[in-house]
Parts: C-alpha cells; sequence; structure tokens
C-alpha cells in the first residue's frame, strides 16, 4: 500500500506512523513547510520527503489532506487533479459540508470521500505523532452519492486497520452533529469566561475561588484560535442554530429559577439528570459478529448508500469486504456487524434499500 | 476543644472526624435519622450521638449545622437558642445570604458566622466522610457586621486547623460569585443537555459519538436534584442574572459566527483565551509570613470587618490571635499575612479602616 500525506502536522504525522508501522505501508509527505517535512522524518512518520504535491501522490493509492480547514478546498481539488483513476482521496477535516460543496462537480469527484477523525484536536505539531493516536476513535467518513464504493471500501478499511472505528454519515448531519456535541460546547466556555470575566473583574485583587465544576466548564474556551476560527465559520449555520437553542433554554431556565419554587427545580434537574444519562449511555456493540451478504448492482453510489443508511441508524459495521461479479454489473458485499439485534436491523435497512440479503449463519462465516 | 455537629452527611462526617483526629476534640452529633448517627459512630467520626439538638450542644464550643440549605434557617435559630454565650454557631450551605436575613435580629446572632467549604458538594452519606477532606479546600466565613470577633477568630483558626484555607467575604458577595463560578456552570450544562436532546434525539438509533469536551461540558448536569434546586432557590436573583448575562453573550456570539468572518472570530477565541487564562491564574501566595499587629478597639464587628477588608481584597491571612488588653476595651490583633506585597497592601487596607498597624519586623516574629 502506498500513502501520500499532504500536510504534516499531528493528525498527517500519526497517518504516516500508523500506515508505516500497522500495515507496512509506504509513506510519502508534503508540506509547505519544509521544517514539517524533517521533523516528520525525524520521528519517523514518512518513508519520504516529497519535493512537491505532484512528486508525493505521483504514485500513491490514498491520499490524505490533513491541512487547516479553510486550505482544505484548494488542497483536495490539487490532489484530486494530481492523481488518476482508482486513487482515493480523503481528508481529516472538522466541518465536512462546506468541503463537500467545493468539492462538487469537480472532475474526479467520485474518487473523494470526506472524512474525519475525533482524535487529537488540541495539540499541534508533528513531534506529538503517535502510532496508537486513532485507537478506538471514531473516524466519520462521508461519502457522497457520486463516490465509488470500491473506493469507500478501501478508505474504510484502512482506517479501521490504523485502530479507528470508521463510520459512514450523510456531511450535512456529521456538521450538524458537531455543531452539537463539539462547537456548541466550546461555545458555551468562551461565554461562560465572558461573563466570569466581567463579574469577578479583570484585577488579580478579590478572586473567587474556582473549583473543579469551573474548571472543567471552561477547559476548551480559547482554545486554537485559527483551527476554532475555521471551525466556526465553515459550520456557522449549525453552530449558530444550536447557540438559538441554547439561549431559549437558558431564558427558560432563568425563569424557572426566578419562580423559586423547589420542586419544579428539583423536577428539572432530575429531568436533565436522566437526559444526561441516556445521551452518555454506552451504545458500543457486543463483540459478536454476524455477516450479511448483500447483493447488489455495480452501479455508482450503491455502497456509499449503504454504509450512509446503517451508519445513521447507529449500526457498527465492523468489517466489509466487496466480490465483484465477474460481468462488472453485479457484485456482492459482506457486511459484518457487531450484535445480533444490530445485525437484524442492518438486514431490514439494506432489503428497504431494494438489495438482495442474506445473513450468514454463524457456522459458515 | 468541644464541638457539635448537627447533620452528620459527608461534611458533618467529615467535621467529625478532623476535629477528633487531628485536634484531639470531643465531637457530639446529632441527626434526625438514628441511621446517619449510627454510621457516622460506626466511621469514628463521632464521640457521641445525642438524642435531642439540646443534647448534642450541651457543652459545646462550636456548633457546625450541617444539613441541606432549605433547613439551615430553622436549625441554626435552634442551634443559637439552645446554646449559650461564647458559643459560635456556624453552618455549611452553599448560598448564605438568605440564611444571614433569616437569623437577622434573633436574640444570639453575634454568635453566628455563616460558612462554607468548597469541598464535597457532590457525593451524600456520611460514609464518605475523610479526616482529609477539607484539605487546601477554600472555606468562606461570611461573618455580619454584629458578628464577635473572638467567635470569629475561634472558628476561623479551628477551621484552618481542620486544613482548610478560611477566607472572609460578605454573604451578599459569596452568593454573587458562587453564583458566577459554580450555579452558572451548572446551569450551562443543564442546557447543553437539553439542547443535545433535543437535536440528537431521543432513541439510541443515529448516535453521535461523544467526546471529551461534550464529557466534560455536562459532568455537572443534572447533579443531585434536591441540593441543587435548594441552591437556584436561595440564590435565584444573582443566577437568574448571570444567565441574562450568559444569553447576551451567546447572542453576540451566534451574530459573530454568522458573519463567518474568519479573522474576526479568530480575534474574538484568542481574547477569550487570554481572558480564561487570568481567571484560572494562580494567586496563592508565596509561603513567606509577614506579621502585622494592629491595636483596635474592642468593639463588636471590628474583627469581621478586617477579615472581610482583607478577604475581599484577595489577602489571604494565614493566621490571626487576639489579645484582648486588661480594660476590655481594647485589643491587639496579630495578623499573619502570605507574600510581602500581600502584607503591604493588607496594612494600608486596616490603616484605612481607622486602626493603628505595624509591621513586626521579621527577625521577631
Amino acid at each position: 500500500m502506498r500513502i501520500a500525506v499532504l500536510g504534516v502536522g499531528l493528525i498527517g504525522g500519526s497517518i504516516g506512523l500508523a500506515a508505516k508501522r500497522r500495515l507496512g505501508a509506504e509513506v510519502a509527505g508534503y508540506d509547505p513547510q519544509p521544517a514539517n517535512l524533517e521533523r516528520a522524518l525525524e520521528v519517523g512518520a514518512l518513508d519520504r520527503a516529497a519535493e512537491s504535491l505532484a512528486d508525493a501522490v505521483a504514485d500513491a493509492e490514498v491520499i490524505f489532506c490533513a491541512a487547516p480547514v479553510t486550505a482544505l478546498p484548494a488542497l483536495v481539488a490539487d490532489a484530486i487533479e494530481a492523481s488518476g483513476e482508482g486513487v482515493v482521496v480523503t481528508d481529516v477535516g472538522s466541518t465536512k459540508r462546506a468541503l463537500l460543496e467545493a468539492v462538487e462537480g469537480l472532475d474526479g469527484e467520485e474518487r473523494f470521500i470526506g472524512g474525519h477523525p475525533l482524535a487529537g484536536a488540541e495539540t499541534a505539531g508533528v513531534e506529538g505523532s503517535r502510532e496508537d493516536l486513532f485507537d478506538g476513535a471514531r473516524w466519520y467518513l462521508t461519502p457522497s452519492p457520486r463516490s465509488e464504493g470500491v473506493l469507500f471500501e478501501r478508505l474504510r478499511r484502512l482506517i479501521a486497520d490504523f485502530g479507528a472505528r470508521p463510520q459512514a454519515v450523510e456531511a450535512s448531519v456529521h456538521d450538524r452533529d458537531m455543531a452539537t456535541v463539539s462547537h456548541l460546547p466550546h461555545v458555551l466556555a468562551n461565554a461562560l469566561v465572558a461573563v466570569a470575566a466581567g463579574s469577578l473583574g479583570d484585577d488579580s485583587d478579590r478572586r473567587a475561588e474556582v473549583g473543579r465544576s469551573f474548571r472543567d466548564a471552561v477547559r476548551v474556551a480559547g482554545a486554537n484560535p485559527g483551527i476554532w476560527a475555521d471551525i466556526y465559520g465553515t459550520n456557522a449555520d449549525a453552530v449558530a442554530e444550536e447557540i438559538d437553542a441554547t439561549v431559549e433554554r437558558l431564558q427558560e431556565a432563568a425563569a424557572l429559577i426566578r419562580g423559586r419554587d423547589v420542586d419544579e427545580l428539583a423536577r428539572w434537574q432530575a429531568s436533565i439528570g436522566e437526559q444526561r444519562r441516556r445521551l452518555l449511555a454506552d451504545h458500543t456493540g457486543t463483540g459478536e459478529l454476524t455477516e450479511l451478504l448483500v447483493v447488489v448492482e455495480n452501479r455508482p453510489g450503491t455502497i456509499a448508500e449503504i454504509a450512509l443508511s446503517l451508519g445513521q441508524a447507529g449500526v457498527n459495521i465492523a468489517d466489509m469486504s466487496l466480490f465483484p461479479a465477474a460481468d462488472r454489473r453485479t457484485g456482492a458485499v459482506s457486511l459484518w456487524i457487531d450484535g445480533e439485534d444490530a445485525a437484524a436491523r442492518a438486514a431490514e435497512l439494506v432489503a428497504e434499500l431494494g438489495h438482495q440479503v442474506t445473513t450468514v449463519p454463524a457456522s459458515e462465516s
């Protein structure tokens, strides 16, 4: 396997290390800053420091674009243009919809599949690269309806081999969910800091002791301005909508608190506690895999459609194999699903998409 | 030293353990639930389980009221009534102004000094009691202008001997600060859970992965409904005002984000980061103590006034001793202040209050 990494910071470097050490892949890297490339070679993340983007992707099978979010549209377009048929181009940016729109209509767009590993967002620099950075981490993939199934499957497997847990999701759904679970908490932390700075005063005189709840609540406030300005800017609508929803909830809370009805306040608090438990409940699978054999027409988008349908239903695809038929017009996909209930759900969903699906008995799989 | 603990949960039990083991004090306890008293005896937090409040406080010199916030006004009133001259009554509630107002005008109110240790708020039960629960913890004391100085000093020293860091603060300032650094973060966590539950849906189907920023942000959401309903209810105005301020900040943030100006977003993020650093900066002292000798008129409120003035200026009183003069109309107070700059500031503040103050040379102190 030959891999190109364009942009060798923490994520790019860790991709290089994981690819080299765990898969024995050959990794070429390019970065506009030569110092980054030198350090990447030093930490062993690359086999070869390329002199240009074209040089890096020359014989790559998979190209990872690991640049800041606002630099990705141009970088991904260049990577697609510089590479040929059968080469999958992906990225690791924190927002996906704006990038997908930028790629739409490009010659070769069917070879692009957006990606977003939930790992290492807060640190910087290739020096921090680790082979195990992605171990157990969710890695979202956002194929479009035009993405090539065989490329999706290759990328999905590669990411699973890095140690991550790939999941397909639509780009717009990804961005909405991230607005809720990641971008909004950052904005709330910022607002809390601004309020506290106003209430407690800027001077170091009277200083209220801040406890763990405050420290936890502001841990991410003001984090990495470059990265977060890009994230807010490229996911502005979704983030602003979540802020609006929060404002409504806070206004309700203020009214409730001003009412001073201790019983009602206790009911509110208890109901939030219950919602919190549900949100944080562990939905990981049982570890027992069920194989589904799906017969598909070999048309563009089929594999992405199946992966998206299962991903968005919360069904975890533990493994996947494609078997194109000799006529190239049909093929079979094996899906290994984690958990019996999830497998039954997956079979339903795949059938709903119009495919013939068989659950392979455990003894045969 | 004889101590009474009224209400033996985690805090009351830990006070008992610290008093017995660190000071060799004799500790009597009372709790309306006999099972709590039994467990408190089992964990060694009490020498004696009293049969009534009156029995517990019979020969106590210091009485700790460690009941839920809404039960405190009646409990503190009973404790004051059941005890005599020279006995200090305190509490450990999370809000202070409502309690102070309830005590105001009672016969013996000069013997009450509110307290609030920042420790162990989230767990419950005397089983979790620990001798070292208060080690290094801030313990706010909220004397009123009518509090007796000699009782304040006794309580302050006792709390320092528990291992805590006592600091005097006005009850209303305490409640405003707590609204900012503790109660508001809890409300924000609640709002985030409500928004996320709405956006992600209640079913376990499609489930966005939540990362550390989300888990941190909702850690305290819906915590202990009984305790938190009391806190919100007894500090309603201050908490609601902080919520209003947060709503304004969030509306500004939403407008900024909708503007999509990445440079402006980066400046905002950087400025919040700077404010966060200032808020969390460590203002602990140097460990070198300077002694100030203050000559005071022996009138009610003088000691509380000095302690409040220094506490609100962020000056840490590491130790304090009272020396009443023979005529009982004047006296001297020694204050040991942590750090030279802080000592100079303290001398200024004490002089501003109209007292004669001398900095004792290090060789003599």
